[in-house]
């Protein structure tokens, strides 16, 4: 029980209590029964007359809300919904309420949640290193914002997101060969939300949508969830097979085309700039947009620059989705979308009635460290470390894999992809080595339908070069076993068991 | 152009520079015709030997991407996408392309710039005052926190929300009467992506959903998004007409029964708890959801307080929508969820693909405030100051209103409703009340259909009393030259004017 007595208030004290005791039993705080305490107690505990006490008890009798019973002191009377001879209602059936969607997984919540086990080694999920957060530099920038800006950081800011931040994104996307006006950078609630925004604006269900084979893992459901019919287009070593697209596009027309082309999630391969070109000629020639998720292209180890599709865009068919999620502070949840006007305004439309906008505070702090240099200061500190763990990632690959595995050496990103013999059992594997103490995301997560060859994506930005190394070292081991189990446990027999 | 030498690296420098401005040439950066800087003039900025640039120039004359010509020195060349006779393909018609939606109102987005106007008082935003933000308690609160967990609070955290915040929202629901578990908690980017979750996860196409006439005008398009078919049942001063929506469910099974009880957006009514009690009877026997919208109860002026249709439901069917953009941070973008664990686990997988997460410092912030009482105090303080704002909203009211207008008295929340007599039309009020610097929210914003009566929302809480003072008399000075206009401009007779 919760009372509280305001006595500068001008409502009598025994009229308060007998308000905060009904407020409780109408809340249902206090149930059907419940004992309230003796009088003399209670006016000890709130330091009022007994009298007081017996006044309010007396008000709360009169509303049949409590009842005094010889022995058994003053209980609480709950007053019944309906007919207080009804039974319990029924819960609702909330199953068969539900959207038939296609089925969410939840692996990516799942492996996440893994992540939080000291146990367990994390080569998993696409995140940057938490020690390399420029844990410092925000507080400063943060301190200093507060002080010159007060609550205005605390506060609304338009759907399109913070006006400066916008101006600092076009600046930001200039010097990457990307021209634009502020007017056409949108402010997202992470590249997720940009999938989700670009989704919604485009599709509708039944709608073809041209994605990567592998692609990004969470790309899938967004699509999905809108309702499109996914069409696979197959990466190789060059990035997405513009020749597939070409008899893609002769059979259907999709409503979009989403592609990771630099270091691409799970992959790590770029495109080639002659294919980047052959795309845009596609599906401009098909009036077909083009969705550019572009997280990892500031985190190039070694070779060339190349320019991105938006760069090489001449007829405003590019959607280019940028974030800040792999390089500062993922937590903020900010990314944001460059295209043509018309497509930011829409996509504004479609926010405003999702989230009303980003949240303030941390679009004035990337703001800050766009405008400051600090955030190229800090994507050149990521660019050595990175470097530095894939090639320790590569260096414990080379020593532990066993015969039959192959991966890549991408030039840049996160990930690093491995492909096993035929006949593995990648979900089997991935309880094999969650076992063993190490975790990884299957390949099936990346293909919307299931692909011919087993592989994982690897990913090498999280972990210090020594956990890397130790992660590449059981989960080598439990390829071994996997590789190694007895012939007759073939592919299928065994059921695909839950993800751990 | 823009060169940066890294003169610790291995490449050789006359190649760094041939490479910086070969990916500008190919970004696009640098176009066609573009003039290179003479060698002498750039080895001087750059601090090398004219011999480094001419070398890097032979470089790019090699690869065909610039030309020396007598008299102009060295061009760009910039490689033509496919045939370079081919002209510049054609722009994506992009609002042919976009899918078909009902049309989305970008009112509110014009409404929420209007407050950035110095010479316009806006009474049509439903936004906490800003002169209240806790600024002092929000710096020393995250300075201690990132003193003690550091870069947690930038990073990650689960779909669901962060763990230590959902159990202090279970606990703070608790004292409001609502008994829940942690699992029965999602965090939400803001109340109105809990709005857009709900809608995704139950309603299909062509589905009825209640809603109350007038309501929030942010919830028409998020039910719209989703497909929904609206049905309106009319609010009065004792809050959504149960016989009405008796009336409505013995016709059709709509998917959900969307309500705001206490303090009604924006009629400011709460609904008596006989007609709680019987919107639940109703909503369980016929086994449909009902989603209680409740972001102002605990800004309670006078009377008391109710308990919260979530408090008195026994079947499990509302879900409880909570947020703390009306009293604290709204720019963090911070609701939560409470429902039965089924919707929570539902909900949480629509919310994966659609921003992974919500922000993660404003989550340890709010838990912080929950915990240490600062939540509770600030919540007393607001109280004061705004039934304070209230009383001088309505004193103006009655100052200046002319015959015929009338308003309510609401015992908490932001709102006044105000009605004005048949014939006044609301759309031309709103640019003649503009004209004189004052805004308000039009009555039709919250309808899903045409009302028929011309109302408006006035919202008290953002300003200080003399500017509401000031506000109403300018809106009122307006209406009465919308009240006095010749009868030969009826109503009808004019196109809705654009609102600006």
């Amino acid at each position: 029980m919760d009372i509280t007595i305001d006595r500068r208030s001008a409502e009598p004290i025994y009229l308060q209590i007998a308000r905060r005791i009904r407020e409780q039993v109408l809340a249902g705080a206090l149930p059907d029964g419940f004992r309230l305490p003796p009088e003399r107690r209670l006016a000890a505990a709130l330091g009022v007359n007994r009298s007081t006490v017996l006044n309010a008890y007396a008000e709360l009798k009169a509303d049949a809300l409590v009842e005094a019973h010889v022995g058994r002191g003053t209980c609480v009377v709950a007053p019944a919904a309906g007919d207080p001879a009804a039974p319990a209602p029924a819960e609702l059936p909330w199953r068969q309420l539900f959207r038939a969607t296609p089925g969410q997984d939840p692996l990516l919540s799942e492996l996440l949640a893994l992540t939080e086990r000291d146990d367990v080694i994390p080569l998993s999920v696409g995140l940057p290193a938490p020690d390399l957060v420029p844990l410092e530099a925000f507080r400063e920038t943060l301190d200093r914002l507060l002080t010159e800006h007060g609550s205005s950081l605390l506060l609304h800011c338009p759907t399109e997101g913070h006006t400066p931040l916008r101006r600092s994104i076009a600046r930001w996307s200039a010097t990457r060969g990307i021209c634009c006006d502020p007017a056409q950078v949108l402010v997202v609630s992470g590249a997720q939300q940009g999938l989700d925004l670009v989704a919604r604006a485009l599709i509708e269900p039944g709608d073809p949508v041209v994605i990567e084979e592998p692609t990004y893992c969470g790309a899938i459901p967004a699509f999905r969830a809108a309702g499109a019919r996914l069409i696979g287009v197959p990466v190789d070593d060059g990035g997405m097979r513009t020749d597939v697209l070409e008899a893609v596009l002769q059979r259907v027309r999709p409503k979009l085309i989403y592609t990771l082309p630099t270091f691409q999630n799970p992959s790590g391969v770029v495109m080639g700039v002659a294919r980047r070109r052959r795309l845009l000629e596609l599906a401009t020639r098909a009036q077909v947009p083009v969705l550019e998720d572009d997280p990892y292209s500031d985190l190039r180890y070694e070779g060339e620059a190349l320019p991105s599709l938006a760069a090489l865009d001449r007829a405003g068919a590019v959607i280019h989705l940028g974030t800040f999620s792999k390089v500062l502070f993922p937590g903020f949840r900010l990314g944001w979308v460059v295209a043509a006007r018309p497509v930011v305004r829409r996509l504004t439309l479609v926010k405003q009635a999702v989230d009303l906008h980003t949240n303030t505070p941390g679009q004035w702090v990337l703001d800050a460290f766009l405008r400051d240099g600090r955030h190229a200061a800090h994507l050149d500190e990521l660019r050595r470390t990175y470097a530095g763990r894939r090639d320790a990632m590569l260096r414990a690959l080379e020593q532990h894999a066993p015969p039959g595995v192959r991966w890549n050496h991408p030039q840049g990103g996160f990930y690093i992809w491995c492909t096993l013999p035929a006949g593995a059992d990648v979900a089997r594997l991935l309880t094999r080595a969650a076992e063993r103490g190490v975790t990884f995301l299957p390949g099936p997560a990346c293909h919307a339908s299931p692909p011919d060859q087993p592989a994982l994506r690897l990913v090498f930005s999280l972990l210090p070069a020594a956990e890397l190394a130790e992660g590449v070292a059981r989960l080598m081991a439990a390829v071994r076993d996997e590789l190694d189990r007895p012939r007759g446990a073939a592919r299928g027999e065994i059921a695909t068991p839950p993800i751990v």
